[in-house]
């Protein structure tokens, strides 16, 4: 199905080397390489889409303003919509300039340039997170969960300092396809949450903390030593990561 | 629905208080600790099956023979099934004196008092893995599928040293409702895999390799910095843990 | 008080010297070394005793028979109580043969050479666990709580993973002087115990678990951030150290 | 105690069910929440407060000024007293302009709302720190304590390297309820303070240093790995941490 | 060869020896040294390129802008070429003003100051990266590649989360005489390369990425596990360090 | 050439395409797997050697006996060679009473089973190592390297505390196509050595040494910070690694 | 010796007993806190000379501003040298106002109230660096091992990737007390310096280099783990201390 | 002076080649290699005495008992002294059968060949321990400094946690050349000591200790971090080490 056009392609090789209008050196050159070669322009855009089915997205961070700006200029030169994290507001201050349609989200500190997303029919997701510090995270898996398409709840500020907060969402829980758990600290909220609900929940340490937190370890090893079932985990601060995982899940339910 | 008979309960107390049956003392001591009183014998059983759905499962490997023992014990003399992961042959051969039943899974090790599974109707679980070394703990996923009640397929030794091995795979992995990806040394393999498909990868590094393998740290961190998204992870060398969660992921599938 | 005998010797000393009994040299000698001069025989017994209130306590796990054998034969031959931590049962079985009088506590796996506690009048000590894998360490707290002389209560297998156990608890934690959490894995118990009680948190990770646990640093890390104020904590495995504190904390009730 | 408030609103409730005010379903809807349910908008204010009788305290280096005018409003406009730690002079001077009541501690780096605390009537605290530089940690520690109602002393600049400025302190430890023990590079300070003392120790590590201080891990190793019986430990710079649990202790001992 | 002109000295130096113009005491002082004795002034000029054939290279970044000036200076005025990176734009255009003739290489971060290259004869280099983020060492790695006179290829963003452009280059990558693997995050693509070719892979991991990447560990720790034979590593970031590894492996193919 | 057998297979199935032999179908079917459809079976043996002219090598410490037995009993039947890793003298004990042919190398702890290699034809490797305690791995790499045919010499004990011995080596080092230098403890042998020459060195830390070399970390880090030029890195103690490097580098100068 | 003042003080009071000057109680209560009762005033200053014969060092990176201010303004006031470690250069240019007979050391970055140095009579200190970047560490070590007396000598820029530069010092290295070895990355300096001479070599890591330097970790390691005898280690970039225990060292040669 | 008989080597080769015995071609070829040539069968032996004046010591852990019967052998043969550190009782009493004249230090773990050590005449030196734990290492510095020909004195069990066992010690440690205090868990006792005396410190951690004591990593870090001047650090558990720097230290008085 996703490489039907490669497919043609190679179909068509193949008929032109039988009726011989390809050489037999010429077809097993072709061959030696299919089904890879494809024009170097559309390498940045097509490809995870038509494997993934998800849009292009880029992590921002790392990025230089430059190759920011002419990342987000091709994609918006082809209409195509992409995401982009880890854009502090400054940085979105300056990319504004060029580019005026782009949409920026805080504190996320995601842009978009928007798009239709095509929603998910079945299944919903929810996004819970420990405390006001970890909102920047929350927010990025909340907006990033929006914009691939599902209907997102979310619950902030329901840590396990005070367990009536988290208590409270139990009945909640268990309708979601899965439940994006966001805590720094000690990282305790998605044992706790998987403890109490039958839905899948990736956790997201944050970096939020001090001293032995060392910039979300403490809460990376908690999450993975979890003594709840039904937790996996993705990188410090990775809010849009677990919504890439969460949607999967959420549209293998309708499939 | 999970709590019902302790709701029937509370409303029955409510009842006889309403009547005069309880004091209005009684009542207060009775909710200060409503909903979580129950019996202590049944602490272990069936508290996660009912918020779960899952039969209870027991990390045998920080366990002394007379705490496993104990706990078997418990288990088949009320009919419940029990799996129990990390037991190592010697470890069984010991057990199975006392408990004839049990079954053994090698080289899973893995012990369960076999239960007819409640079949998952509608999605299927794979499980791949690097290499040889990794057969250990890909076992335990696998068995641990088939056991949570997924049809559960599964391909081992195909590690990104050699690339065909892994792209043979494409096609059959979109069909999963989750790939469990179990690798040490360099851990790419989830990331090249979630790379070829739409289905969530849950990853599982081993503690396989040497040196600067560190325990499967370096597996650990790969996979926890996946370039591909779709991948969240779990514990080094946790196959269990990696079942339990694409088995609530394959739940959602037919709910 | 605490160096009262020492005090007694000192004040013995003054009077001598006014009385001319001893001279201003001997007198300058004496009081250079005051209060610490002793017959090295004696340098391991009491001197913890005289400052602390607390009988002497080794750790036995780093010591070779020999050296186990020889520092309990000196404590026994002059009536001191003794405690021994951390030795498993092979080589208990051995100092057995040479000391009939000593007691040993499994799993807490401690010796004692038993003696008649000074009972804390006031307060009492509570130790809960997490998991049945914990039980040794808890032990370990709850054999030298009461050892020191604190009434002791202890709840086990009361892992954050199914929080009604917990919530359950609730009541009795505030009667306590201080809680002893004992946790591994994701090491999240003294989080919530300190969130449901004004009583103070002595936490105790355990070096239980696998993987990235990393024997214990995760339930370490977990428990120095932990978001609920009043959790302290000891190092890993430290039964007896958390049991320490506690006891002190306890004293400080009825001075 | 507690919870009293809440515990008068339920004692209502099931007057007014019993007198048929309230309809079973409603009670039961009321019960199911118990003691959980609450306005959104007090959810920060009054929990910790019934729970463990301490004010709110906010941490608040990793809130943004936007987040700390939101925080510090809502409890203003309550009338509720509040502490925020490691807030810069230069963050204190942005917010004094909107908060003109809020009183500055430096180089405790705390700001307060002032409140008269209830003061504990039998027992005091004890702050010391091994150097000049530990002097912003060990303030944190001694504006909170004072903070929290306790009669709080403090000597500073006390470190191993000179051991007659610790010996100075030994009779004055003994009075306290407990000692906050403050210091970074060898954090040997505990360790020997609890030596000397029957008072429980409660170790704060600092960030103090460089090179093979690692940000605090140098000196919160050696805090947990203390030879001396009655040391506990918190987080690396956590002084409010500290005086937290040392005024669950001291408030022990009057109860 | 490389010793040439310390042995013509050496030489002389004998036969004045041997006529007697020089004294047997100054010969022993003199071959006491040799053949390290120089002029200080030369010190960091001629020395590398004697032993190694390699112009001088500078690591910028710990350099301050006087020790920065003074070395170059030096080079300069004595016309020897230099390479000098991890240079910042911003100190490029502080240097540009004492140093005219200095050229800069962006996003290299290198500066040299030109000259002609003795060209490598037979054999060819490639550089791969993994992403754009990567940009900035893998252009370090191509311009010291060339500046050291290897003919050289580039290929950037190639990462394994999609293989297709990876395989695309599996012919090219026989040719070269090395291949310069650049790679972040997860650090997987020298494995993914050297499984596909016969050339040796010089890994590089990048401190591109965040979270539990642990500024670069994460890659490196991947690339020291590959579980293909032929990858070995050289430092985070260090595209120069690939480079000259790999030209001394292009200069053995002519030699 | 590599792939030479694969390719005629190719080029015979096109021939039969175009003679009608194979329907457009099947020959789909067959390209869209190849080069990489083969028989399960023949997976493990003639992949590696296809691509990369190296006869397969297997990681023996993480096998099991079984796995060993049925791994070197599928290549004993075909009569490929192959070389196992890491096999205490004990475990070949065991197999050789299954497989009479192998051939031990100790200290090395590699298991061969004999072939002729194809001689390298120009270049030859040299193994370096710092001490007596580093001769296991010194001898993995110099049996691994001759069994992948290079005429290989061994220079051992010439650690950096003697300087002379290893400065006796300068003139050699030049010859080769490699230096593997094996080092543990402070790993400066490969810095010092690549000082000495311009052929590149492959450095092996070694997992030798105790307390802060924390099981090779310090010879890893070191050689990963080399201040000389011309070094790469392999995993702690991968003797078989580096010769495979050092083979690859050895064969491109015969290219 | 040291305690002089303070003994003919106990004599005196002992004196004053005997004649009942002093009561028995007011004796007691003096002998309690005996020998450690002193002015609070001179706590900074005399104590360390007294017991080290060394005047007070500060260090000054941890040190806010207005501490430095107090710290030295009560030293000058008292004429009293100090030495002030770790001074960026604008924090010097902001104390000279208020101090102008300080003294900035660059790039040492050591501030000195100067004075006339006791001389060490007999023996000599030399200084050696491995490169360019370790300079300012290296002149911490060199400039603090002057302000303590001693007559010393530098070399820097000698690292191991240039052998014949370090040999070229063998003959200097035994005339020295100590040998303060200073460098970064690998830090293989000091194994090479101990190997060629008699001397003991103090270690200083540098936190010079980068990515797996990890902030001068691997040179730490690497000097710990010197396979040459002759080696101690101080903290990372501590030239002061390793300046100090070199003092010690050369005094020592003079008693 | 040590390398007399190298010298006197060169001088002759020098009048040799003046008078013509030895031609211009061969003089090169002997000064290409000098003061390097030598037989390789005393490259063991005699050249470490030469340079350092010190026996050899051989570090016995990660021998085989093969390469320690080849090394003792080789030096028994010659009649030449030799200390092997950290050899296990059992392994003694094998070696033992071969070697009727070795002597076995218990619990120092060293096997001697004994020799008459030459006297250092001046100064002596003193090793302290902080518990019984550290027993072995301790008597590992102990032994290695009488047979290096130190006068030694030795202090054991007087750790921080009893301040007066090591106050008791104060006036003895400024006698002597240098200080080697032993010590696990928080390796505090290095920093006291230093703190009382002007001796210069060596400090030993040990590995002594459990959970965040890491095998000595909190006690190696304390001791690196130490607030008192005059300490130098050596690896974990590296008696013979500490003892070695103790000597040159103690060997400088006396030149």
């Amino acid at each position: 199905m996703i490489f039907n056009s490669a497919m043609d392609n190679l179909t068509q090789k193949l008929r032109d080397f039988r009726t011989g209008t390809i050489s037999e050196a010429d077809m097993l050159e072709f061959l030696s390489h299919f089904p890879f070669s494809r024009d170097r322009e559309i390498k940045l855009d097509f490809h995870r889409r038509l494997r993934r089915g998800v849009p292009e997205a880029i992590y921002g961070r790392s990025k230089s303003l430059d190759q920011l700006r002419k990342i987000i200029g091709k994609f918006m030169e082809m209409g195509e919509e992409i995401l982009v994290t880890k854009i502090e507001p400054d940085v979105y201050a300056t990319l504004s300039k060029d580019f005026q349609k782009l949409r920026y989200h805080f504190p996320a500190r995601i842009i978009t340039f928007d798009h239709d997303p095509i929603l998910v029919q079945k299944g919903s997701l929810l996004v819970v997170s420990g405390g006001a510090s970890d909102e920047a995270v929350a927010e990025e898996a909340f907006v990033s969960s929006a914009y691939l398409g599902n209907p997102t709840q979310r619950e902030y500020d329901v840590g396990v300092a005070c367990l009536p907060r988290i208590l409270d969402l139990q009945g909640k829980m268990d309708e979601h396809s899965a439940v994006i758990a966001v805590a720094g600290m000690e990282g305790a909220l998605p044992s706790v949450v998987a403890g109490l609900t039958a839905t899948p929940v990736i956790a997201v340490p944050t970096s939020i903390g001090y001293g032995a937190n060392f910039s979300g370890i403490s809460a990376l090893l908690a999450m993975l030593n979890s003594c709840s079932g039904g937790v996996s985990v993705v990188n410090i601060d990775n809010g849009f990561g677990a919504a890439y995982q969460a949607t999967l899940i959420n549209r293998k339910r309708q499939s």
